[in-house]
């Protein structure tokens, strides 16, 4: 099921090249204030356009608000938010219908649903869906209030200067990758559940809901793999709870401490690259030399941290809801 | 919720030091075929107690099938299993009631819960719970058929000698993480579904289940972070969708491609070290000295690979009923 | 939530006077045929136009697909489809804001979503939303295949003469009741699963999502209260299951015993009647007098057979692929 | 799936002649007081040991407490009860293995099992489960505070005079059905969401998960069917929504009015009935007179108000979790 949550559960829907793609949002609090003002800055965010190394491909992205708005405050039934598709050029990824490219979910969705799959640009496994996710994480940012969801670029190609790193791949006429780290502050302690719905298992179930992502940690992450337990463990210092080091990331146990909740993602290079490739033709049954037309990142880690914050912030207003810290009817 | 699954489905319960833990596990297929005696290895593999650095409490941990078995064969009917807890020694733990071990659960369980929580040996957020987990794994892996899930130790405390790695925490009086990889060949292609049901969301939503788990990496995982796209991508060999490298680890736009599926989890060092370390007495409000008594573990990742099989094939075991891939009626 | 079904999920979303509703289906098999005309049918059904008693409000209801939907077939991607609502008159809603409509959710929708509800043509609670159910039900039909699902009317206000019945109420000025059978033919025996997921428990569920429904009762039903244990049992005459007489409507202890499954449903008087009624004005706190203007049904149980069909034949072909009983890629 | 809740969740476990039955309890808010005596009331009136027409099957029934409660309050985690199968004699069952029983699950579960169900007693199958039922529904009850969920019988055989009901069934040496009512008052108003988790639904939901049950109606329910809209409207009265009659049940759109919740349930005659019958024999492919043996209700419904009452209250608690309306830290 293309859908995640308990009392706050988003659904994304559409097709890189069809009419739309969209969102499905259930159990927005009702009267919660929302105007297409409101997501202009991360839809922005999310396109990139004006840093170096990302997809030329230009959409409005204007919200269409179908269901769940009225008079400018969410009525507290489904909200669905859909975004045209204008700007495709299909015949890109037609006339290769036989080639899957390489590093892209071409074959894999050949195998799973058989040929029906609509493969232009990628169809329904296209990051074009996550302006859906962007949408979900402006709403669910209301929701969190005064809690601060911020997701940050830490590395591109191994290089803390970004530029750098980028700049590696244009030398190299390729694409590469990156990390991305989320930090969130102001959450209460509490929230989770202990093992199956502890804040990791949720955050990493909607984390990975993002193409392209290959690792997540939470705190020191890996690098606790090679710690000592002394060098590890946060000394609590409080009967809040606040403690003098934050090795776990603000989470212990499966439940969020009242510390500042930090996790991080690894983004892989962009499939799509200028460079040549070998891939099978399934009509042939032969491999042949691929290299890519259209419009792509350079980078897509670029474009993830809007993402990223939007599925962290769904995740955490879902979390609130359900240990009653938000209200249902909303008091604006 | 603590339960996960959707035709497979497993929730487990119980708390260190009550009368037991148990799993209950809805939809095993009716007919097949299970014995107390196909358990015996896999949770003898979790005890760990042969092994240095594990920890000396013993259980017989003999599997008590409550539900759901009938003349040695799954009824169809929810399955419950149960561990007696036999070997506890309550008063280790009421006596520092208010002083929550550093790295444990005590603090935020006492946030969350109000001061009801079972706080004896960490209660329902004890490692002890993974038994259950190990016992659904055992039904798991025979719904799996020839399916191999294996998973083993790759270093411990930064050393692929894992003797090596003991001996530095033996020496430094600490206890040490670890990294655990767990690979599955004979996986079909197609299993998973785009985005909030990919692959990677289901099983590092199964895996951050465990306790200590701090980070679960894909295939290349954060190394594909620092590389450039061709070097990445996998090419297609042939129409079984076989790729000549791996660095996906068998998983693209979240559907596994055929090929075998590789990831690699990050297991923090135990948080009952035998280092003096400070924490907070929530009854004076000061922080004091704390050294931990009771048995432990110097190393939990040595206990980690079976419980990562477990929680990796239920996963999987729900995957494939899911896609049609077995039968609900099993054919002994 | 508003959402229903394990593999194969509808959710409905929209309001009366907002842009449009509209379903999203997960889990279509991919491969399914479909085309807009495959829904002309059923959606002519819903609208009732030329039966005496129905409502005058008229919409093209042409089904939009939005997304799922591929060269005349299911991609296997969440299917989206949206019917415009072009023929809305908010005005009649909006003078009488203060004055919730005797039998409609007006007043529990101000309650519960504390004013912030769309009230225009009672919103998200219409009967208007049906159509997304309808069309829900035009794809499951054709995942059931040869199963035949056929609902009609039983009577109305009490008159197997559904004509007399009408007359009733056209005679009294007012609107009327009746009662609507739903019959099942072809489906395999060992659907559902014991007590949470029996038949009758999900399509109990699915019933009372549909406006106006008081009531359900399966094989004899209420009648079964009054008989006797040997007059109710259906003897078992050969091994495929088939009984005698089918007094229990093809459902034993929650599962399908391979007979026809009989089912019927209350459906209530429509709450928008002709006469005078006495109402609270909730701006003035006192009771008045008030008579509906605008356009409604003197029967809804005339419109509800296909609505009835539709969350009858979404609730079996989730169970159909919840056994295995229908592939997941479709062979046209 | 046998479990039903989403923020307070119930599974029921077990077999009529296993070792035990039970429940596992998710989302029972931490520090809720709870004592074995809690459940004698309920537990007894299930029972129904000495009222004419129930079955001489004794059972202690004592709940045992196998996680989630801890020095008389719960933990917060799941909470499971067993209650242990000691008054067993399969025998009975065993020598009729072909011989499914009229009227019971005997049959299909065959069908749908293939064999493997424990046959013994109905096995998962079996009434005997519901005790797991009304132990959650004591949990339940508690939550729900000054609600008051009370079921009552209203007729047997069509009899108000109950006792007159049942000596009709004794005098024809039969067993024979009945009608249960269900009335809760003190409910908020604004629980349930439209549509699909209205509180129609996910009572009927519940409420066909109990066995022996044929229909269930709210407010007028089936009469409604005969009834213009002018006397099946209820006249809102006051700002708290209170109407002046109470045809609607409670329940207007899916959602609570405030108003007293009333509705009423069909049971079917026991299915073991001493009157000779006519079934199957599997084995020979013939039909075959049929005797019950063994101990069995002559009147089933007699033992249905406090299972009635348990599945309405575990319904209830879950919705006003949702709504915030009770805490998950208990304040005792």
């Amino acid at each position: 099921m293309n859908a995640f949550g308990r009392l706050f559960r988003i659904s994304i829907v559409g097709e890189s090249h069809g009419p739309a793609v969209g969102v499905v949002i259930d159990g927005v609090p009702a009267g919660l204030p929302l105007s297409a003002d409101d997501f202009a800055v991360d839809i922005e965010r999310r396109k990139g356009g004006l840093q170096k190394g990302t997809t030329p491909r230009k959409e409005d992205d204007f919200p269409l608000f179908q269901t769940g708005l009225f008079n400018g405050h969410a009525t507290g039934a489904p909200m669905t938010i859909f975004f045209e598709n204008k700007n495709t050029r299909s015949g890109d990824y037609e006339k290769q219908r036989a080639v899957p490219r390489p590093g892209h979910a071409d074959m894999v969705a050949h195998q799973k649903f058989g040929g029906y799959e609509d493969f232009r640009g990628g169809g329904h496994f296209s990051g074009r869906l996550t302006v859906g996710l962007v949408a979900a994480g402006v709403v669910a940012k209301k929701i969190l209030g005064d809690i601060s969801v911020k997701a940050s670029i830490l590395e591109i190609g191994g290089e803390p200067d970004i530029e750098k790193g980028l700049q590696k791949a244009i030398d190299a006429k390729d694409s590469i990758g990156g990390i991305v780290e989320c930090r969130v502050s102001g959450l209460p302690a509490g929230m989770g559940e202990p093992f199956f719905d502890s804040v990791e298992s949720l955050l990493a179930h909607a984390v990975f809901a993002i193409p392209a992502i290959r690792g997540v940690e939470f705190g020191s992450g890996f690098a606790a793999a090679r710690m000592f337990g002394v060098e590890h463990n946060d000394a609590i210092e409080n009967v809040s709870g606040k403690t003098r080091t934050n090795h776990a990331g603000g989470v212990v146990g499966g439940i969020t401490n009242g510390n500042e909740l930090v996790f991080r993602i690894a983004v892989k290079p962009t499939s799509s690259t200028p460079k040549e490739q070998l891939t099978l033709n399934w009509e042939t049954g032969q491999q042949e030399e691929f290299s890519v037309k259209g419009r792509h990142d350079l980078c897509i880690a670029l474009r993830v941290p809007v993402v990223l914050e939007a599925v962290t912030a769904a995740v955490l207003a879902d979390l609130l809801l359900q240990v009653n810290a938000v209200p249902r009817v909303w008091k604006s």
